[in-house]
């Protein structure tokens, strides 16, 4: 005889929550904000104790009403704490700033992460789902430097004359790297730096992820035309050859490479990304190739909500710092149509995804208890199962996709212990109820020929 | 009663040759250079009188016995006339030039044209096939800035210690562009220029393009982070504003922009390129991006071999100079197949493309005769034709297309006044014959039932 789900629901809102490991959790907006409300409060907060999570919320609001106090305190806690998951938040335009009166136009959480963990690389993959095709068959492994290039960049707008680029060691010695004359009468001059420290531990990060995972590594850089790029493929090539080729060797992965890593140069790459549909391969570039690169990629396997995000940094204490989130933005539109009351089917994958990412971080850092490697594991099988049997939202299963709350009821039951089919059920149940009570104008609870009629002559009417 | 087509040929190759426009023809390597020489023997020579061509060899063999002086005779030679067609080069690697016995290294010809040429920008559209599609189903446009960008700049490999960029006007004034501390142990520091008085000219090259094929025009930038980007936008807007937007809104083409201009930002752009497959768009974009940009719209659109490429550079005296090629390198493997024997079918239709947009350019420079574009315009119809009727080579008509040789014939036919049903009798009638003399193995010019079994035999052998 099977439990009934009354039973399990209070054994699982019960004593028997888990203890979920300490974790930063910095709230967003928008659509995406109200979904993963609605996550927390099912699937989540039934079978966790949260209590020693910190929130912060990094919405505009919370920036603004905080003088964005909240934008450090994250940076500082995530720093302590060395796991963290965010949800998309939104950098206000100028005319979002006068809209929602803030003091300031606060930019992009992302350059006071990046510094303040000392980012490393910015990690893109693919999320598959067993079962349904998106746009690769295997996985796409991304790693994008999370430092250099053209975001630290400074520049002057100017006309005819001369510049020069001067460098002084801290020796004093002085050293002249550019000198060049402009002629136009208008000209963009611009001095930027790539700090090559840290692409030691981005080749150690993305060599053993596609060793892992069982995929073709390459390096992509335009270093045959900028020459200064060559060191950052000349760092890769000798982490890989001192600590990996053997395995890679062993595990047939340089077969087609006449046992050698790869170089592949940034535009080529770009076609490459189209060709290799099949997937299979991994990259690492430089911060604005990455940048370009895995956007494609997210295109290609359908959307920016199949694509996870996670930003490596690293503690003085040698503590990996990893910071979770969704490749995709707050979903703006969706928002919207939400608040006029308009039904929503929003997937919560990507978010998810990065949800899971940061609660297994956050378990490894306090050793690791498989109780929530297992709720985790088991939450990912459930939304895949769903999203492949037609159960799941409507960019996968098309108009007869559940909506926003019916596919988190839908999954949040199952966690809670009712079969797949169980749950099916109930929700059919529901759905039949909702048309049931639009057919019942006066209520009784029971439809006569008329109320029957006056709703097909309605829909005659439409 | 049908003119005999020995009677047409005679014709053709007599007195009443075309005079070719003057026109710089620089000359290549490999598969493209074979392929191009019985395009011009077979396509051109009968039917022009090509005596006012200069021919430049840009080889690696030409260029080192020249001492690469052919390299700057040929930029001069393209000042000059103004109209320039280029055969696919070799750029040699440290490799290649051991291997060739050259002197030096020769780099691409590239930034000698661009700089010869005072280079404006680099047009990249896609070519379309009636009756075969591709990738996009209408026109994309591209310009890609020819100067400026990472391709010009400075770098310096450096440890801890200071940099300052400060640039001194024509009028002696100093001012500091950037300074920044290096605190890592290894960095690339990298100092380039945009030089942005010719996007005036770009402009007007891009909007007039698009508006005469009723293309919706983006201007592509990451001017949201990058915003010494946002000058090429801004001169962009003004041109279009004051000289386009009225012809635009008429034509419909800012329907859906609230007639504005539209901005794109460069990482969003590598998703446009893969949602927007029904083409009809047009992107203006910095030097670097337009590389990735183009090269992924090529990839989208079957290969390169589908993609023009024409830099457009001015004269002092204001003349356009405008030098044409295909998109595609020389193709070396095919080369290598042709070199040992083994058929090939090569489409010289990018190649071809560039040739008609040189010859055409070269006549608008003389004065624009009819009887050069009414050849122009019958030799791609013929090429499209072939293309979508199967008698095209493989890689758009399969296994059963025609090898390089035989579609230059059966074009060339054509050219010659054949129809295009006696042409591919012809054909039909030629590679029957190559089987028939196979099989006929005493050479007696019949067939008998012993060399139809041997031939048989030989067959199931294999």
């Amino acid at each position: 005889v099977k439990q009934s789900t009354a039973a399990l629901s209070v054994q699982a809102s019960g004593m028997k929550k888990m203890a979920a490991p300490p974790m930063v959790f910095i709230k967003g907006e928008e659509m995406t904000r109200y979904a993963m409300q609605l996550v927390m409060d099912n699937w989540i907060d039934p079978h966790f104790d949260t209590s020693k999570w910190k929130y912060f919320d990094l919405s505009c609001r919370g920036r603004d009403d905080s003088d964005d106090q909240v934008m450090s305190d994250a940076v500082e806690a995530g720093k302590d704490i060395g796991a963290i998951f965010k949800e998309p938040t939104v950098t206000p335009t100028e005319i979002q700033r006068v809209k929602l009166g803030l003091k300031r136009a606060y930019g992009s959480p992302n350059g006071a992460m990046r510094k303040g963990w000392n980012g490393i690389t910015i990690s893109r993959d693919t999320i598959h789902i067993e079962g349904l095709r998106l746009g690769y068959n295997k996985p796409v492994l991304f790693e994008r430097h999370a430092v250099g290039g053209e975001y630290g960049a400074s520049f002057g707008m100017l006309g005819k004359g001369s510049v020069k680029t001067t460098f002084t060691s801290a020796d004093g010695e002085v050293k002249v790297i550019d000198e060049r004359e402009l002629t136009d009468e208008s000209n963009a001059v611009v001095t930027y730096h790539n700090p090559l420290d840290n692409v030691v531990d981005l080749a150690h990060h993305f060599f053993s992820r596609c060793l892992e995972q069982n995929i073709v590594p390459y390096v992509v850089t335009k270093k045959t035309v900028f020459k200064w790029q060559e060191s950052f493929w000349l760092t890769m090539l000798d982490v890989f050859n001192e600590h990996y080729k053997t395995q890679y060797a062993d595990a047939g992965l340089l077969d087609g490479s006449g046992g050698e890593l790869q170089h592949l140069i940034s535009d080529a790459a770009t076609m490459s990304i189209i060709r290799w549909s099949e997937g299979g391969f991994g990259m690492a570039a430089h911060n604005y190739d990455g940048d370009m690169l895995t956007d494609e990629i997210s295109q290609f396997h359908k959307s920016p909500g199949f694509i996870t995000s996670c930003l490596l940094g690293k503690r003085d204490d040698g503590v990996m710092i990893k910071e979770f989130e969704a490749s995709h933005g707050t979903v703006a539109d969706m928002w919207e149509d939400h608040n006029n009351g308009i039904e929503t089917s929003f997937n919560p994958l990507g978010m998810v995804e990065a949800l899971i990412g940061a609660m297994e971080h956050a378990n490894s850092l306090q050793g690791d208890r498989p109780e929530v490697t297992n709720f985790t594991t088991n939450l990912r099988s459930l939304i895949h199962k769903a999203m492949a049997t037609g159960m799941g939202t409507r960019d996968l299963c098309g108009a007869t996709g559940l909506t926003t709350e019916e596919f988190v009821a839908y999954i949040g039951r199952q966690l809670s212990g009712m079969t797949a089919a169980e749950a099916k059920e109930l929700y059919l149940k529901e759905i039949t109820a909702k048309v049931f009570d639009t057919l019942d104008t006066d209520n009784d609870g029971k439809l006569t020929l008329d109320e029957v009629v006056a709703f097909t002559k309605r829909c005659k009417d439409l």
